[in-house]
């Protein structure tokens, strides 16, 4: 499968990143292709503005949007990779969706009912966190739910993506290396298996 | 009471804008003070990067992120005010929270318990959403619940403040000119009786 994978931390030297390495690995061993779009490395402009507005509601597509679009529809499947900040993804993440996924091409509202119909045609989607607190704390805190209603139900389902899936990597601060060496393990083999 | 009004949109015509207008028109009127922090208008860096933790975990403050934190410290009630975009807070907003509410002035761990505490001392705070999804259909696809989560206990009641409120504006977009008027009359009284 050809997989688009947005990620989103600002250190090189992540455990994020680390994730990353492992899973595009898999892919590969997997078979599968893929294009990393890495948000802070090209410093993506998260911010959807009034000249966005504009030329949107007028049917042009700004030329930095069109181009992410592209990336997302060459792709059979989708993959956000980013450390959960406050619930959510990273505001450079946040802001990829509120530019990327616009209107008349993530979704539209039908003619007919009025309801918002999804015009994504990717066969999988994923998304794959780190969280500094544990997991416990986070399914107490509702901090589990929230992201994943947020991205998984939100944005990747809404927008039409038959499969999508969570998975959480807990603790990742405080944690010990076998724990970290098993989280490696585990992203290398979502990869194999996408 | 002293109040901070974040705000987030891009369209100084917006709905959202009107239902600014007429809640700081109420806050006066209540015999409030306040300051709008226009996140659009000041064009504020919404990324939280390898420059910001640097420093951070230096135990420095950059510039920007110090001079937002006094705006929050000077106040005793903080409001946030935008659009739902994708379940959340358009990118721009999301990021002063990445970047302003960090560890050590909106929240610490407790040494003993390892638990997160929160270090604001604000006695109340308040989200106000202005929405293009109907009320129903917000409910039952989750998203009232979801951003509810996100901003009211996940960021306000996370970070200490004291009592948290939400008021949604639903269906701005297709509704009429009447119910547009019942919401900024409500958005007035939201700001007399604050």
């Amino acid at each position: 499968m050809k997989i688009l994978i947005v990620y989103a931390h600002p250190n090189p030297q992540s455990f994020n990143h680390a994730i990353l390495e492992a899973f595009t690995s898999g892919l590969s061993q997997g078979g599968h292709t893929y294009e990393v779009m890495d948000l802070y490395a090209v410093r993506f402009n998260p911010c959807l503005d009034g000249g966005d507005l504009a030329k949107l509601t007028a049917g042009k597509t700004p030329e930095d949007i069109r181009a992410q679009q592209e990336k997302v529809s060459r792709a059979e499947g989708i993959v956000l990779i980013h450390p959960v900040w406050w619930t959510g993804a990273p505001a450079i993440l946040k802001g990829w969706v509120d530019r990327v996924f616009s209107m008349g091409f993530a979704y539209k509202f039908d003619e007919k009912t009025g309801h918002p119909v999804g015009l994504l045609k990717h066969k999988k989607g994923l998304v794959i966190n780190t969280a500094g607190a544990g997991e416990e704390d986070a399914e107490a805190s509702g901090m589990t739910e929230t992201i994943h209603r947020a991205e998984v139900e939100g944005v990747l389902k809404f927008c039409g993506v038959r499969e999508a899936h969570h998975v959480i990597f807990y603790n990742v601060i405080m944690t010990n290396d076998e724990t970290r060496r098993r989280y490696l393990d585990e992203a290398k083999r979502l990869g194999e298996d996408f």
